[in-house]
């Protein structure tokens, strides 16, 4: 028996699986799909090609409401290893989906499927550390304060203590949680400066080049991979206009303004927007010059609109949830602002994990224990 | 009998005055709700005093899910014109109306509910003329295109043919529609000047002070008053962020962005950004130097949060429409940003009217024709 819990009925289960298998076919046009029925009749589940599950990969991205960025969505490249389910694999593996998916910096929008039993606890494989201090402050990212917490108590000593301290990867097989330390050169990262304010370079700001996601389940044909960390590029709003800027995150716009030179006395001499522009110029200057691939608010908004047009040449219609959808910087010249998109969700697609450390023992089967 | 057409059933209409007296007797504290009821049963409608109507419209505007400016709703100067059906009368009444919320500049919100049969075809009493021209272009405001065909066909000559040229009036009475053209000491404007760029003021951008909403219906205890104009008073980004820079409108910011010796080759450069923001500064600076009252979006957003402490404190729920809410200016940097709000509307409230010139011979009763 698979060593994570199914989370559907078996009903459910096989009505996914047929629809996928139809969805497959018909699309790819392979032919085969009485002989992966009769397959499915008799195991009361799909085991999955590897072509099947790099397409259903494929269109869970092409599903993802909340993703802006899903033009290249065929691009995908999807690592099957399903066979993987020791801690010393996943991290090698690992290891090569974040040296592969850089490219040197052309990066490629990359998943690796692993084994049953297999679970990232990180939300993210690049994660800075966030320190509470005794005074209540959060030295790095106040977002992560809690992951930090929940590593040292397995036995991470901590880093050096900068604002900007990769964590280590918690990866949990066959019920038992081993930590990991990333190596420098698997964790690309870019200083931030700014083209013409060189103060901005003096707060010692970066960023991570890749953003890769591990705490989303890939739902495909009725099977769950709770172990599928999927990378694309940077949207530079997420880091300028939030990672860096929120105020439960970094909270740097009083910073960078200080840089800038700007007089903050009032919120109504718009400091808070303009320190916001001249950071995200900054990200953008930083990443081109490093030749990391970062996508802008105008450029990816109208290659959603392709996507959309694409989309209806194919038959599809284009799911969306626009409150997600909407670049935080200057939303209205973009052609997102006037559009309303329907937000239903609909299957292959991710779905959200609790916290590996708040639920009961996630991912390891109850029967086994 | 009336000269406009009820629009809900009498049922309905009778279990919203209910429905309204309870409210208005709750929370005014006013004796005499028994006394109400009766005459509701005896008329099968209300005949609203002007205390009701003042109360009524005030919560129409507490109501309204698209307005982030509710903070001061309690504020609302209502004159009730209820007995007012001709057209010399609304319009002596509109201009005082103009002059009386304008107050100098310190803005004061107001609203005029004028009676049986008078419509006012304008959606807002101040708009700026569009001009199309023969190469398929607009002079003026392209969103009032359709209304300046309609005004000319009514009759209107037309104005000099400056992108900011006043429109006239087209007020209904009786069945009948005639044009007004407005006085220029009613129509008070703002040249919009950027407080360290000269050439933005070479642009000669300008605004008006008042925004005096014209076409929706205001509907208060089972009453529905189809000439009930209102007035706050702006949020910048309404006029720098959207009237002046929304493709569809004044389309300015290649403009701004020229007058800024901003390198436009790409978006990418963010200059869509930087000329929007500055667009934005220069219409604060400019409104505050003339001492108009006028909102900023970082302002206006804490006040909409200080409006739910003071309803939760009232025990009511605030409804609105996220997307309308937001401003489309740094929106992630505003409290608004992670709020959700449940969309349903409740009366007293605004309901949207069809442009008089599309509907069939609106707003008048088709038993006398």
């Amino acid at each position: 028996m698979p060593a994570f819990v199914p989370r559907h009925d078996q009903a459910q289960r096989e009505a996914e699986a047929l629809e996928f298998l139809h969805l497959y076919h018909a699309e790819t046009g392979q032919p085969g799909l009485r002989q992966r029925q009769a397959a499915l009749y008799r195991d009361g589940h799909l085991t999955l090609s590897t072509q099947e599950l790099t397409f259903g990969a494929r269109v869970a991205w092409r599903n993802s409401t909340r993703c802006v960025g899903r033009l290249p969505w065929q691009t995908l490249r999807v690592n099957d290893l399903r066979h993987v389910t020791d801690h010393d694999g996943v991290f090698t593996h690992l290891l090569a989906h974040l040296r592969g998916a850089l490219n040197g910096g052309r990066i490629l929008p990359t998943m690796s499927v692993f084994g049953p039993g297999v679970r990232i606890h990180n939300d993210q494989l690049i994660r800075y550390a966030g320190y509470r201090q005794p005074d209540g402050t959060v030295t790095g990212d106040p977002q992560n304060a809690a992951l930090t917490e929940y590593l040292r108590g397995l036995g991470w000593p901590g880093g050096p203590g900068t604002p900007f301290d990769v964590l280590p990867l918690a990866i949990e097989a066959a019920g038992q949680v081993q930590l990991f330390e990333l190596p420098p050169d698997a964790v690309h990262e870019v200083r931030i400066e700014h083209p013409t304010c060189p103060a901005i370079a003096g707060l010692g700001l970066r960023w991570h080049a890749l953003p890769v996601i591990s705490n989303m389940t890939l739902e495909v044909g009725g099977e769950s991979f709770q172990a599928a960390p999927f990378n694309g590029w940077y949207l530079q709003t997420e880091i300028a206009a939030r990672n860096l800027t929120d105020e439960r995150r970094y909270d740097l716009l009083p910073a960078v303004a200080a840089a800038l030179g700007l007089d903050t006395r009032t919120r109504r001499s718009l400091w808070v927007d303009r320190a916001l522009l001249e950071l995200n110029v900054a990200v953008l200057h930083s990443f081109d010059r490093d030749g990391v691939r970062i996508a802008d608010h105008h450029a990816v908004t109208r290659q959603f609109r392709h996507f959309e047009t694409l989309e209806a040449r194919a038959g599809r219609s284009v799911r969306g949830r626009w409150s997600w959808l909407l670049p935080p910087m200057a939303p209205a010249t973009t052609p997102l602002w006037d559009r309303a998109y329907d937000d239903t969700e609909v299957r292959p697609n991710f779905t959200a994990q609790q916290p590996a450390w708040q639920a009961a023992r996630p991912g390891v089967c109850p029967f086994h224990h």
